[in-house]
């Protein structure tokens, strides 16, 4: 069984679209999906790159864009009070649910939380709310985020990330080839299916 | 009858993508067409941006992504020897054009040069070989490319680009909203077909 391995940032948008997608198409083509959250802060600063938002015209388009993929998936969206947010509690909270294999509920809730609602998730009690609303074990999480293990977890994701090439978010790796974003989602389906090479 | 613009640059490695897809989604989706060459390099002094391909992670990524499009569609794709290249001749040649209803023939006849097989379209015999192999009547093209009109009308076409919110290519409207990129093609025959809104 091939594997999907999905690097994610909650301060993304594109991320959020695509985190409702990836668990059905991974099981649409009988694929294991790994959960990687990252800083994609830190990847910027590695490259010295800007936010894509940093170009006036660009952030006037992207919203309309992400409102026009919210509706194609049939979404909530809401352009968040603070952005961009101080991912790092709410990255480190999804490495600690990720450890114990609730990866895709911690990133929907999170991200849910933070594009579907607008919230603040630099904030502990929205963080709270968001994974107790998800059926996950919210104090513990929490707790979990002032640990060794997964802030070093997370370390390792940001760094594997930079040495691998990722510059954006969502990164994905299927069979160690990378595609970039949620629009390239068909086109990694169709290396999946075989249709086109990778 | 609703009509799609196309702003289009010849340098853009995903406006070859698009221009190969754009004629059939108007057709099936009854719109009419706009070709509307432009300066991309303009815009992109203009917005104190720089090219994407400058970051090494997302060049070497691109050329990838570009491969795995070209697959798709069934295209040739050659990266160009030249790279940015100086595209002033063939965005005049593409003006001359469209000028006389020619702009889809002109078009993929310069993007095919360019990005299908690599060839360095800032010179006058590559031009000329490119657009009488479309049938163009080439000589008279490029001599046009001298003329006050179709000067007037390339700077024209990109002061339109920049005044409506433009940041790369290509970019497409439609009925006044705004789309960028080969990968918003779907997304905007969503919206011709009422499937979501603008």
């Amino acid at each position: 069984m091939a594997t999907i391995e999905f690097f994610w940032e909650p301060g993304s948008p594109y991320t959020y679209l695509a985190a409702t997608q990836i668990g059905r198409l991974a099981r649409d083509t009988g694929s294991e999906l790994q959960w990687k959250p990252f800083l994609l802060g830190k990847v910027f600063q590695e490259r010295k790159m800007t936010l894509p938002a940093a170009i006036p015209a660009k952030a006037q388009y992207m919203f309309k864009d992400l409102a026009r993929w919210a509706q194609l998936y049939a979404l909530p969206l809401t352009m968040p009070k603070v952005f961009p947010v101080n991912s790092m509690l709410a990255n480190r909270a999804a490495v600690a649910a990720t450890l114990q294999g609730q990866g895709e509920a911690a990133a929907l809730a999170i991200l849910g939380a933070y594009w579907g609602r607008g919230e603040d998730i630099s904030q502990p009690e929205v963080m709270l709310q968001a994974l107790k609303g998800a059926g996950l074990d919210a104090e513990a999480l929490l707790e979990a985020t002032q640990t060794d293990p997964v802030k070093d977890q997370l370390r390792a994701n940001t760094e594997e990330a930079v040495q691998r090439g990722v510059f954006g978010a969502p990164t994905m790796f299927y069979d160690g080839a990378m595609f970039w974003g949620n629009d390239r989602l068909d086109l990694m389906k169709a290396v999946i299916e075989g249709r086109i090479k990778a």
